[in-house]
């Protein structure tokens, strides 16, 4: 995929800005809990896995890096133990760049004006999507992806096709419909993450790392037993209650999707395996404890879910429904909470290194 | 200077953004003229002054880009060259990354959103004033720098003290003030042509280029027969009016300055050769009839400099006499038109090369 590519498809998630009162950075508190469980895993590898080659410039980049704070503390994290290898192996003199990357609608003006002004890097912006290529060849030492990869980059196209089988009518998510739209999300789940792993496989250098920390679903578990879908399915029923009180069509709703999978440990594994430019040096399952979503209130995981697509449905449906839509879920998230603690909402913890033999 | 500097001097220019209808991108349709003049000249250094060395990453920054089109037009100038050259002298392939720079507060979602989609180099955007550190040691090759250093870092500090000499009272810029003023404006131009020179120094690599367009001032000519000071001093009149009809206090004026410069080539030369790094591949002025202030109306004229002063007023007296300082700017200049036209209105395209020799 040639660097010009900056047409994103419209399906990308435009995370709200930093204005909202439900903006990512308000809600993505709950999401520094995981950042901080991964930070001693990260630190590990760093000291144990890194190879560091000659060079005076030490590149890390932060993909999906939203509007902060998380992704200064993923740096902050990584940043800190690089350094401490440094010392360690008593290496030349290295400048640390740092390049936060996400797709040109972020909101990059927050992120820049919350920069850490202590920081010890110099910080850039790399502007694309993580499913393109977004560096040059061998130019990456560490890539970061911290709650990104569950992120399609696009709706599978059956799912939105009336005359396919996988046609998804009535619903908005995929975690509680027939088996032929599981399986339409799940391959375009497997094409991605081939993108991601290809397009890194590029950019990475020989013994460079990729760690990736995604939201998963327990081997073996059906996706409908997973908190996470459980709260956008209901938000998917929302979205019928609007239309039997007339608020928007049905059509509408059948032509509405959210393009967001639940992987688990054993398809992260293939996806890597049969890329094969990365071994795995770690795969660590992190309990649901640590999740972002454990312990929040019905209004909280509301909150939290809209940040994620208030962006897509306004889109789709315009600003107008978005109060009415959330007001409804927080209500129906509290009569199902009972069901929902039951649900499982483990994360993944990956990290790859860059094979230097091929 | 430590890369971690991120607490710019809140005198730095933050130009209206992209929403104001006296926005930087609708008015600086004007400048563009200049970045026409400047391709030829920019494109004759490329081919015959630029050592390329080995590596496979070129890196490209334009400094002070602000939030485009100008921008995206002078890299793809300096990019077209860049690529023909790499043709003739058949080096390796190379990937092409053009960082674009400003302080934190530019508006860099504006300037996403309008990348060119056919771009054929990586877009990355670095964060920092270009008077610091902004890169490591030896990492760019070329840097553009178009209509920006006659931006001071500040405000220079005594212009602004009651017990100096160099108070600059019942004005609010340097060129029609006493000696004692110009002289101060002077110094910190000085200052802050060897900070730049002296980062840049540092940040491109032996036999790099770097490329400096800017508003000049004929050699010998008095600072007030520049129309771009001119057009300055007449909106220092205007706020002398609304202190008159109370809307404003004397000693808010008294304590209000533009920190722009207009320099002339001697003292670019100069402030060149005692930085001693870079040797001057071409000095060239540009006549009045490139310049963006050419052949202006009166409304055209006090738009321009709106876009450019905005937001440094509205961050001493707020909005509200935004609207009414700007009319009585427009009727002056349409009074003072003839005068105006007598002005000097050069610019100035100088093209450094970083010495090897040192």
């Amino acid at each position: 995929m040639a660097p010009g590519k900056t047409n994103f498809s419209s399906h990308e998630f435009p995370m709200a800005s930093g204005a909202s009162p439900f903006s990512y950075r308000t809600n993505s508190a709950y999401q520094r809990r995981v950042v901080r469980a991964t930070k001693q895993l990260m630190h590990a590898v760093v000291m144990e896995k890194l190879q560091v080659e000659n060079g005076s410039i030490f590149q890390i980049t932060d993909m999906g890096c939203s509007i902060g704070p998380n992704t200064f503390i993923s740096v902050k994290n990584i940043v800190e133990s690089v350094e401490l290898k440094f010392q360690l192996i008593n290496t030349q003199k290295k400048h640390i760049q740092v390049l936060f990357n996400d797709h040109a609608y972020n909101d990059f003006n927050t992120l820049f004006a919350s920069l850490p002004s202590d920081k010890s890097y110099y910080a850039h912006a790399a502007i694309g999507s993580f499913y393109d290529r977004v560096f040059p060849d061998k130019s990456i030492h560490i890539v970061n992806c911290s709650y990104g990869l569950h992120f399609l980059s696009r709706v599978p196209k059956n799912v939105e096709n009336r005359e396919s089988l996988a046609w998804n009518k009535g619903k908005v998510y995929y975690s509680h419909s027939k088996e032929d739209v599981i399986s339409e999300y799940s391959k375009q789940y497997e094409k991605d993450m081939e993108c991601f792993l290809n397009a890194r496989a590029q950019e990475v250098v020989p013994g460079g790392l990729v760690f990736i920390t995604v939201p998963a679903r327990p081997n073996g578990t059906p996706h409908s037993k997973v908190i996470y879908n459980m709260l956008a399915d209901i938000l998917g029923s929302c979205f019928l209650h609007l239309v039997k009180q007339g608020d928007i069509e049905e059509e509408e709703v059948d032509s509405f999707n959210i393009p967001v999978y639940i992987t688990s440990p054993i398809e992260v594994e293939e996806a890597i395996k049969r890329n094969g430019s990365f071994s795995i040096e770690k795969l660590e399952i992190l309990s649901k404890e640590t999740s972002p979503i454990n312990g929040l209130t019905a209004k909280d995981a509301s909150v939290h879910i809209r940040a994620i697509t208030e962006g897509l449905i306004e889109e789709k449906f315009g600003t107008k429904i978005l109060d009415k839509l959330f007001q409804l879920h927080e209500q129906k998230l509290e009569d199902a909470y009972l069901d929902l603690i039951s649900g499982e909402a483990i994360s993944l913890f990956i990290a790859l290194k860059r094979k230097t033999n091929l």
